[in-house]
C-alpha cells in the first residue's frame, strides 16, 4: 500500500471529533506520512491549523506538525486510505455527501461502534451499498481518544476481508504506542463494538442496584458468552468478541464512569425500573435491534433481553434479575 | 449423591476463614441440608455457634440457623462432599492432618487458587497424591466472600472430571443467589483462578505507572489470550479462562481495590521497579512458577515474563513496557 506521492499511503479521516482526530494524529506523526483530517467546517480547519490543536475535541493536546487539515471533499480523490469517523448513525448520509470524492481504489475504513438504527445492519454492509466497489474494513476496540492522542499504549483491531489488506491497513495506521491487531473477521469485530454497550448498560444497572462486584464479574463473563453466540449465528466468529473488540473494550467502558451507557445503566438500576423520559444512550438500540434479531435467529440472549425489556419498561429490575438467577444452569 | 442421615448430602467444610464460611452458609441455608464447618479450634467453633455468626472472618452477617460447627475431625467420617477451603499453601498439610478422617468414598473439592510454590502443581495434583483414590474438585471463579455470604447474586465454576459429579456438586452447593456452573476442564478453571493474579499486578503496575484505562483494556486482553495459550499447553482447554474462571475473575480482581495483588502492582507501577522488600502475594509466586514452566514448553507468554522480571528486578517498569510494545505484532 504505497501512496501516489512517494510519500507513505494518503490518508483522509472525514470527522475531526476525538476519535477520528485521535487516529489522524497518529498516523501523521510518521516520518513518510501524508495524512489530512477532513473537518465539516473549514473554521474548525483553520483553527486546527492555526493552533496545532484541535481544542474542542481533544482539549490541550498538541497535533503532529505534518498532519494536514481541510473541510474540501476533493482532498478525498487521490485518498489510499479515507476513514470514517463519525457517530454510526450519520455513516449512510456521510458516504452519500462524500462518495462522489472518493477514488475508485481507496480503502475505507469505518472507525464508529454501533449498527444502523432503522435497519438493524452493520455499518460495513451500509458502506458496501453505498460505495459499491470499495474495500471496506473495520477499525474498534479498547481506545479511549485521549489516551491514543496522547501516546499513552493501546491497542485495537483493524478487521478486513482479507489479512494481506488488515496488516496493510495495520502497519499504516499505527504508532509506536498505538497497535493495531489485524482480523479477517469484520463481522466479530464489529458486534463486539457494537454489543459492548449493551452489556455496559447492564453493568450499570448492577452497580446502580448495588448488587456488588461479583454479580458485575458474572455479567460479564455470561454476557461474553452471549455475545459470541449471536456472532457467530449472524456469521462471524464466536471468539473474535472474547479479543480486544467485545472484551477488551467492554472491560474498558465497563469499568470507566466515562462511559455514557454505564451511567444511564446506573441511573435504571438506582431507579429500579425505566422513568420513559430522557435521552437514550447507543446501547440501548443495540439491546432492542440486537434483542430482534436473536428472537428471529432462536438465539437465547438472557442478559441482552432482559436489558431490552427493562428499557422498554416491560420489566423492573427486580423481576428481571429474579428471571435471570432462576434460569435452570447449562454448562460454562 | 444422598447422605447417609436421609437429608441431603453431607458436606463438611475444612476452614473457617471468610470463603469457606460464606460457602457453607450458602449449602446450610436449604431445608435438607446437613452441613458443618470444620475450623482449626474449638473457641472458633464455639463462639459461632453461639452467636450465629463469625465476626472474625464474615463480619456482621448472620448465618444460618441450620449450619452445624465444630473442631473435630471426627465429623469427616461420614462426609460425602469435604471442601477444601485453607490457603493453597496449606492444601498439602491439611491433606495430611485430615485425611484419616476422612471417609473413603468422599468427594474432595478445593476452593483455593493457586499453585503450590515449592513444586509448582495444581492443587488437584497435590491433593490427589495425598489423598489418592478420592474424586477430586475445582470450585473457582469471581465471588467474594461477603457478596455470596450476603446473597448477593453471584456465579462460580465447579469442575471435576466427569459432568454427572460436577452437576451433582453444584445442585448441593448451589443457593438461590449463588450459581454454580458445571465443568469437566479442572485444569484451566485452577489456571483460571492462579493466573488471573499474574495479571491483576499487571494491572496494577499499569494503573501505578499511570498509563491509562485503555492500557488496562488491551493488557486484559492480551493476557487472556497468553493464558489460554498456556492452558492449552498444560493439557487444559483454553476457552475456559475466557469464562467465569480467568475473565470474570480478573475483572473482579482488577477492578475492585479489595486485590492485594492488584495492590502490590500498583506499588510496582508507582515505583518503576521493585524495591525489594516486602511481602510477596500469590500472583508474584504464580508468575515466577508460570514463567519458568512457559519458558520450559516453549509457550510465548509476554506479559507475564514481564512481571516476574520486573518483581524479579531484572527488568524496569519502563523497559518492559518498551519491549512489550516493540514486539512484533501477530494476529488477534
Amino acid at each position: 500500500m504505497r501512496g501516489k506521492t512517494g510519500l507513505g499511503p494518503k490518508i483522509v479521516v472525514i470527522g475531526a471529533g476525538a476519535f477520528g482526530t485521535a487516529l489522524a494524529a497518529v498516523a501523521a506523526a510518521k516520518a513518510d506520512s501524508d495524512v489530512t483530517l477532513l473537518a465539516r467546517r473549514e473554521e474548525i480547519a483553520a483553527e486546527c491549523r492555526r493552533s496545532g490543536r484541535n481544542e474542542a475535541a481533544l482539549p490541550g493536546i498538541p497535533l503532529p506538525g505534518g498532519l494536514a487539515y481541510s473541510a474540501d471533499p476533493a482532498v478525498l480523490i487521490d485518498a489510499d486510505i479515507v476513514l470514517f469517523a463519525m457517530p454510526s448513525q450519520e455513516h449512510r448520509a456521510a458516504a452519500r455527501a462524500y462518495g462522489a470524492s472518493i477514488g475508485a481504489d481507496a480503502t475505507i475504513v469505518t472507525c464508529a461502534k454501533g449498527m444502523e438504527q432503522a435497519t438493524g445492519r452493520l455499518l460495513t454492509d451500509v458502506l458496501g451499498e453505498e460505495l459499491p466497489g470499495h474495500r471496506i474494513a473495520v477499525l474498534s476496540g479498547p481506545g479511549f481518544a485521549a489516551d491514543i492522542a496522547r501516546g499513552l499504549p493501546t491497542a485495537m483491531v483493524i478487521a478486513a476481508t482479507d489479512m494481506a489488506l488488515a496488516k496493510g491497513l495495520a502497519a499504516a495506521l499505527s504508532g509506536p504506542t498505538f497497535r493495531l491487531y489485524p482480523s479477517t473477521d469484520r463481522i466479530g469485530v464489529q458486534l463486539g463494538g457494537a454489543l459492548k454497550n449493551v452489556l455496559a448498560i447492564a453493568c450499570g444497572i448492577v452497580e446502580g442496584a448495588g448488587l456488588g462486584d461479583s454479580a458485575r464479574a458474572a455479567l460479564i463473563s455470561r454476557g461474553l458468552a452471549e455475545m459470541s453466540r449471536f456472532v457467530a449465528a449472524r456469521g462471524g466468529e464466536g471468539d473474535t468478541v472474547r479479543g480486544l473488540s467485545g472484551l477488551g473494550d467492554l472491560v474498558l467502558t465497563a469499568t470507566s464512569h466515562q462511559s455514557r451507557n454505564l451511567r444511564f445503566g446506573i441511573a435504571l438500576g438506582k431507579d429500579g425500573r425505566a422513568s420513559g423520559g430522557g435521552e437514550l444512550v447507543e446501547g440501548a438500540f443495540a439491546a432492542s435491534v440486537a434483542g430482534r434479531v436473536a428472537s428471529d435467529l432462536g438465539i437465547d440472549m438472557p442478559i441482552t433481553e432482559a436489558v431490552a425489556a427493562i428499557i422498554d419498561g416491560r420489566l423492573d429490575v427486580s423481576a428481571a434479575l429474579e428471571r435471570l438467577m432462576s434460569r435452570p444452569i447449562t454448562q460454562e
